[in-house]
């Protein structure tokens, strides 16, 4: 029987999965990503576990039919190299994945780490049953995704699908990629707590402040906490994010026209409020041409997206069933 | 040899061609609508013109592979039924695609104007060598078209690439489509005409203010022309258009990532003002993470780019090549 093998480099940890052939996980481990080893060093460890994962889930290399790796980008994704990247901070035009596909003496496909968790959730959750999705990822920043007709979209040097940066305030907050009013710069969950923060001077009722006191900053959470629990200022930050998250699903619909739009990431554990808000908004702002059906959900794997995503992948793009 | 059979039906005249399996034109003609008419007696028209044109290319009915048909958006693509449109005003859930194709006794393809238009420029136009491609047609409204992979990206249910209607001003102009702030209620060629004109009372001095005095109005050509001019408000109008059109593209690039993004339509004979101003735009609105080649031009086949793409669209999906 052959294998895959998942590597979903984080921040702060790889993790690394072993699958059958049908995407069952198997085994899996998390180990840190040791971000301040050299590149030589930092592989050296992936194979070393890796070989470990494999003999615990009662295979062989052998078995291994093809490896996928996600990393954040934008990187050299066509030829698998990490040009440079903020969480790999000794990776200068470093051939990843050649290094990883020669250490272990398999196949290996290099790709954005919200691409590779879009076809995870496309294969194996909210997505299975169809064959065009738009996928976001809610966290420090936005991760975007699309299948189109059961195809990732990985766009001509494999950086599709970069729809955090979607501009959609022009001339409007500054982003971290360098651009201004990209959705990223309101609606992740850091531009949403820096919205809240930025504005609680002139919101000293807002039960956000009594937070803010207590614990010396607001996050994201708090600011949807203290909207559920009705006050007023944090619920004009929550419409906010879901009214650019609104505008980005309108968009989205009009450009590959999805049957369904899946949200994941830490924001999502904010729950039914979000869809709700994001469902109000687009319902406002998209056109009545026709009837729109598309369906705004949550995605419905677990932690293990990731990893799921990258040995998925590298079944499609390499494997040979 | 196996011919097919591309039909165009714009807003007044309906376009047929004849193309060979290399999407050489061996024949066409274009007559009116005949907007007022029952659906049965337009195709009849159609089916009628078809023949006619099909023994003046040397051919017979038998040589027919297939039929392309391109109409304006939306519609019910995948059933190949015309629900309502604005340049049909006869029809009412009419099955455009199966009464042609019964006409003809050959089987057809319907699918929006915008992607017809785009699929020909793919194939026989500025994509010709690539597999990635924006398109736009710039016109009373604009229009889009997605190539990604070499692949049409249709929609699921074929209403994909309605580009216009991208979200890029949120609470901004009222769109003819019932949303706010649409690329298309900027920057297509009657929107910049309408911006100039709501503006002009406050400009007196402009040089459009004489032209409006002379012709009782103002074009989108006035606006490009005295922009070259130098008129300074004129200026301002063209820098709104290629901004919303810049923002436009950089929005695009994020999504599927194209080698190309072509412009077609009226507004194209503005010339490299138009090119220039758009570029000037893209270069200073989008991100620093990496260096952007994608090249930004004009369509470069002529007006028989929709009966092309039909054609061409019509060997795409239903030719035996």
């Amino acid at each position: 029987m052959q294998i895959y093998l998942g590597i979903d480099f984080g921040g702060t940890n790889v993790k690394t999965g072993i699958f059958d052939e049908d995407m069952n996980l198997l085994s899996k481990t998390s180990a840190p990503a040791g971000v301040e080893m050299e590149p030589e060093d930092i592989v050296a460890n992936i194979v070393k576990t890796a070989k470990l994962l494999i003999a615990d889930s009662g295979h062989q290399l052998a078995d291994v039919a093809a490896i996928g790796i996600g990393t954040p980008g934008p990187a050299d994704y066509l030829n698998g190299i990490i040009i440079k990247a903020s969480n790999l901070p000794t990776f200068h035009n470093t051939p990843l994945r050649d290094m990883i596909a020669d250490g272990l003496g398999k196949p290996a496909v290099l790709e954005n780490d919200a691409n590779v968790a879009c076809w995870g959730e496309f294969i194996a959750g909210a997505g299975k049953d169809i064959t065009d999705m738009i996928f976001f990822t809610l966290g420090t920043g936005i991760g975007g995704g699309i299948v189109s007709s059961g195809r990732l979209v990985q766009g001509c040097d494999g950086n599709g699908a970069e729809l955090g940066h979607l501009i959609i305030y022009p001339d409007g907050r500054q982003c971290g990629c360098g651009q201004e009013g990209c959705v990223e710069a309101y609606a992740s969950a850091s531009s949403t707590a820096r919205r809240a923060a930025e504005q609680l001077d002139n919101n000293p009722d807002s039960s956000l402040a009594q937070v803010k006191e207590q614990n010396g900053e607001v996050t994201c959470k708090d600011v949807f906490e203290q909207a559920e629990a009705g006050d007023v200022f944090a619920n004009e930050i929550v419409d906010g994010t879901a009214k650019a998250l609104a505008i980005l699903c309108v968009n989205m619909l009009h450009t590959t026209e999805p049957e369904k739009i899946v949200f994941s990431g830490g924001m999502i554990a904010a729950g039914q409020i979000l869809l709700d808000r994001i469902r109000n908004h687009f319902d406002r702002q998209v056109w009545k041409l026709k009837k729109e059906t598309v369906e705004i959900c949550f995605a419905t794997l677990s932690e293990d997206t990731g990893i799921t995503g990258a040995a998925a992948l590298a079944k499609y793009e390499l494997g040979t069933n």
